[in-house]
């Protein structure tokens, strides 16, 4: 169906335009008219600009969020890992009926605050006790059914799951998330591929960690990847635990590994890598590769602060990730890459981009949530040009008078989470 | 007016207690009854907990939110001194009608948020190169009208503003500020509090800071406010260059010197006390004064983490506030001292009080929005128990089934941000 949307302002490639209207079609981007004039039959809106994807979603911690916020008090020291002893609980208690209806939820405040996809990174494969489930990959049947009903693309990353971590074993909790083989781990994720893959849904694929998975399955998991052209996510370099565990194992740290290992590339996700290490940014420019920032929930569990200026220095990418889902606002998401960093450095306004001649973090923001969320969401999304899809948000906004006032305004949404909510417009 | 507000849970100074029915009359609270029968003709709430005081609020402010997020390519590094060079040119701009409209914008937010009170830390006392208004008290009276139409309590903390810095004039902007003579200044806030004072309008009395102030003024404002029994209200430590100018000054850094100058007390507001340097953590304690933190002000202006675990430890009560509303929403700061602990220190949970038995940080930072914030502010309010003023938060909530349902939902509603919006009841 044929749809023609005027917007006073677009975000475009080239930067902030006035009067453009961009004819849609089937989901995609026909054209992008300048300098156009508004018809009565055409869809109007103040703002439009490309769409967030969220590159990293744990669907099934929404029911856990904000019930992490006790401690023990005879056993007062409380992390992450004391965390993820409650996260497993919830894992425990995952079921696809249940877990459908979670995703619903999940999916819809997503959704309405901007993003146009989300990626879930899979884990929760088996029933209790690793019994695989009937089909194997029902779990993964019920977050897509939630995803078409909210109207989400969603990009299933079933990830690989092997053991406790160097010489240790799974832990009951953990029977859900493991396969014993890889060549069986890769074909059941080609099976929901099958079975799953259509419009609305693509399926990719991962590795949970370095920790989780040892080094001969992340060979074949990367490999299976640049054969199918999709999506490779992993976590990596979120705790300094993880980093000590590696180097003890691997005598590298984690994303040296994954660079040894041929596990960077342009189509690969690293989840966190608050932790790099000294040449890590580097190999992380050179390879492509997109980090995904999960701010709310890496200032929740206490991972530290990402050193996003010094990634967009060296030219990395770097999307953003609801994760635990303790938030579920893209804008908060964005902006704390930004403020965090002014946090915890004492200078402020540190994610310009003299290279692209940006002086607002405001610009890097915005680009980063949708250019690169789109890449890590495997889509070809992200920006308002012709041929890609139709995953835009619009926005209601007074008459702003010249372009001046349009940046200001635009900052005051993005940094102060001022009315109007998102209109978000998915694609595909 | 009397009233009966029966509430299924309230949060009374001895802790969470079910079917609770309080006696309100004339904004007071009469009677707190326990193992209440609801009846028909009660007002009736989910739960109803005290109601939060905004401690810190530029309101002029307001207007500038959001629009200092960007550089100059040319000169990139930005900070808290850049930021000040913007925010002078919006002081600059202010005028009594604007500011009134101004005030009614910002102070509505600020109340459907959870705040029952404001106190607005107030400098900007004459028209443009430092001319008297007629009123002296012209801009205070402009704020005083828009709290009225409102409907939340406003405390005028009248500043003293002398000088650029040890050694350094004042700047043009800088003349609306201040008075050349403390007597001049004192008898200004004695008239501003006869002209304004009365319900709904408490007048106290402050310093800008040690940078600002001379130490024979911060004497004499200390004593002032010692003999009218009101709030005392100063900025301290809240950037390392300020730190820096008191020790070349004084020999001592900001809080050591109000020690020393007998600005300590337990009616003193510190606001920030962000770098607190030795033992002053300690001197705070012994006074009794409040910290008045203003994280997302903070974190916006690259100040730092207040180390708010510490000053719990130590017994030093910590209040909110809004300060240059980039935030205007009372959980988002409160969440923020207990998360940006997370976000620099690795530990979750920090803000649990094993003295008070407390394992939930929510208790401490419910108890600090509200206790803390109604001695920041000078209201007998922050509690509920009978003769205290009915400053509350009423929640719509469901029915909650037993105690640990209640906390884990009061946890998500604080920590996540939840619907539903505080209803905000303004005693006195």
């Amino acid at each position: 169906m044929s749809q023609r949307l005027f917007a006073r302002w677009a975000l475009l490639p080239t930067g902030w335009t006035a009067d453009v209207a961009l004819s849609l079609d089937a989901g995609r981007i026909d054209r992008v008219e300048l300098d156009a004039t508004p018809r009565d039959t055409d869809t109007h809106a103040g703002i439009v600009i490309p769409a967030f994807h969220d590159g990293h979603s744990h669907v099934f911690q929404w029911e856990l969020r904000g019930h992490t916020n006790f401690a023990n008090l005879d056993r007062p020291a409380d992390d992450f890992w004391s965390w993820r002893t409650q996260m497993y609980e919830a894992a425990d208690a995952v079921e696809p009926g249940r877990l459908r209806q979670t995703a619903r939820e999940c999916y819809a405040a997503l959704r309405a605050s901007g993003y146009a996809s989300v990626a879930e990174f899979h884990y929760l494969h088996h029933d209790v006790g690793g019994r695989p489930f009937d089909p194997p990959w029902a779990t993964a049947a019920a977050i897509a059914d939630a995803a078409r009903e909210v109207g989400i693309h969603l990009t299933l990353v079933p990830v690989a799951y092997v053991r406790g971590g160097h010489d240790r074993e799974l832990t009951p909790s953990q029977r859900r998330f493991a396969f014993d083989d890889v060549n069986a781990f890769v074909a059941y994720t080609r099976d929901m591929r099958d079975a799953l893959a259509g419009p609305g849904v693509s399926v990719a694929i991962g590795a949970h960690s370095v920790r989780a998975v040892p080094a001969p399955w992340l060979r074949a998991i990367a490999a299976e990847a640049r054969a199918r052209r999709c999506p490779l996510h992993i976590h990596a370099s979120e705790q300094p635990r993880e980093l000590e565990e590696c180097v003890a194992e691997h005598g590298r740290t984690p994303i040296r590994l994954l660079h040894d290992l041929g596990f960077l590339g342009p189509t690969t996700v690293v989840v966190h890598a608050t932790h790099p290490v000294d040449d890590e940014v580097e190999l992380l420019a050179e390879s492509g590769a997109i980090v995904c920032a999960c701010p709310t929930t890496e200032r929740d569990l206490g991972d530290g602060t990402l050193d996003a200026p010094r990634l967009l220095r060296a030219g990395v990418d770097v999307c953003i990730g609801s994760d635990s889902q303790v938030g579920v606002d893209a804008r908060d998401e964005l902006r704390l890459l930004e403020l965090n960093c002014r946090l915890v450095s004492g200078r402020r306004n540190v994610l310009i981009d003299p290279a692209r001649g940006l002086a607002r973090p405001s610009a890097t923001l915005l680009r980063w949530g949708a250019e690169a969320g789109a890449r890590a969401v495997g889509l070809d999304s992200g920006r308002i040009e012709a041929g890609r899809r139709a995953d835009l948000i619009e926005l209601d906004a007074p008459e702003l008078v010249d372009h001046e006032a349009l940046l200001r305004w635009v900052d005051r949404w993005l940094f102060c989470g001022e009315a109007p909510a998102p209109r978000v417009r998915v694609g595909g």
